[in-house]
């Protein structure tokens, strides 16, 4: 088995020859975890200029250089899809916020609904889960995360083009499959604006789902007879998306 | 929020007014877990005889009885869709067997390939995780799990009218939502029988994908641009299966 090149985030433009120097915490996982000296080849991506090779050029204790080589691949249009989520106990929020960038989502919103025990987010463990698994799935583009606040202010915020898909576990939405008829896609057209939404542990209340239900902009869609858990529902959502209107359904993405 | 009563999958057999001895583990459950009492109403299903309402009839410490009343659920038609799988680390196993029992597959099938680090199953602990998710998520059923073996000699025994989807991450799969198509589905036809097949981390070896890729009973399917964990792959996959020819699409097996 051929072991992939390490790959990186980095914060700094990238141009070709220009010499970076990489903190103490980047350096160690290139040296340490990696296990790469002075000479070794790695890709680098900032979310704006595509993938880079880069070699290491010197190391030291606490921090190294690499040297920006010849771009490998250029930066892509990508899904413009939000996913706005309760956070449900640690592990169901590290899972969430992980298959949500390995399913292309481009903005994470968590928030606080009636019944959302969780209530202490932290921001930059999620945002750090978010770097490492975009580094890993090979997307050119850390998901921006938002600070966490109440489901009202997000609904007061949203914009009335963007379509927000609910899960609705008490029945009634629309199958996800019809989707694509209902945006009425053209072969090329760009894929709509969504966001997706789903509710903590629990549901949502009864006040708060017959909020959203009235909102123009939210579509009820249902995810089968089963119960499923937050962050099953968000990633069954997530993934149908991708297959049925997202850049699994259209090539020009890749 | 209205807490859901307790649900409990039990192997013997249900029947109006029959009492059941249930053993020191269940017991614990209900007793300390769900701190439920004498008197107290409970959810009971064992796969074959639909959902049944129970109440505690006595409690003990080491064991406690239960009466059957009246029948909640018949029993339904189930999807009949398996997942071959090659275990991954103890979190990802975990993982996919939980998200595979709430996406409706009827059995498991735990696979050891060329690239396959995780050689320890624990049966029994899968199957305790089955049990437990089939309670929470409503199924009237538990998956099957079979005990891990070569990918070859599950492939040997595959039955030639059972479709295997074969998650391709090299490329050159079709899109999934072709799936509905070409299984040309008319409304209330039966779901074909299906399986889905996830590589391990790493990926299969060019020698298992070009054996695979031969096999009849193959289809190669693309989930898209990023490289995704088993995990992903495993459970985004069942969704879309769900969504374009199972339950979420079929309501008449609701």
């Amino acid at each position: 088995m051929v072991r992939p090149l390490a790959r990186m985030f980095i914060e700094v433009a990238l141009d070709a020859r220009e010499i970076i120097d990489l903190d103490a915490a980047q350096c160690h996982y290139l040296i340490n975890v990696m296990r790469l000296g002075q000479g070794d080849s790695l890709l680098i991506f900032n979310g704006r200029q595509g993938e880079w090779n880069a070699v290491i050029e010197a190391t030291a204790k606490k921090g190294c250089k690499i040297r920006v080589a010849s771009q490998s691949r250029s930066q892509k249009l990508e899904m413009d899809l939000w996913l706005v989520f309760a956070p449900v106990k640690k592990t169901g929020t590290n899972i969430i916020v992980e298959k949500a960038t390995e399913l292309g989502v481009s903005r994470l919103c968590p928030v606080f609904t009636e019944n959302t025990k969780t209530r202490r987010i932290n921001h930059e463990r999620l945002r750090a889960q978010a770097v490492e698994t975009a580094e890993q799935c090979r997307r050119l583009t850390v998901p921006d995360i938002d600070q966490a606040c109440p489901l009202n202010e997000v609904l007061t915020k949203w914009p009335a083009d963007r379509t927000l898909l609910m899960a609705d576990e008490s029945g009634g939405g629309m199958p996800i499959t019809q989707l694509t008829s209902k945006q009425r896609l053209v072969g090329t057209s760009p894929a709509p604006m969504h966001g997706v939404l789903i509710g903590p542990e629990g549901g949502f209340t009864d006040a708060e789902r017959e909020q959203l239900r009235r909102l123009k902009f939210v579509t009820l869609i249902d995810l089968g007879p089963r119960i499923l858990r937050a962050e099953t529902a968000a990633l069954s959502a997530l993934a149908c998306w991708q297959a049925l209107i997202g850049d699994w359904y259209r090539p020009f993405y890749r």
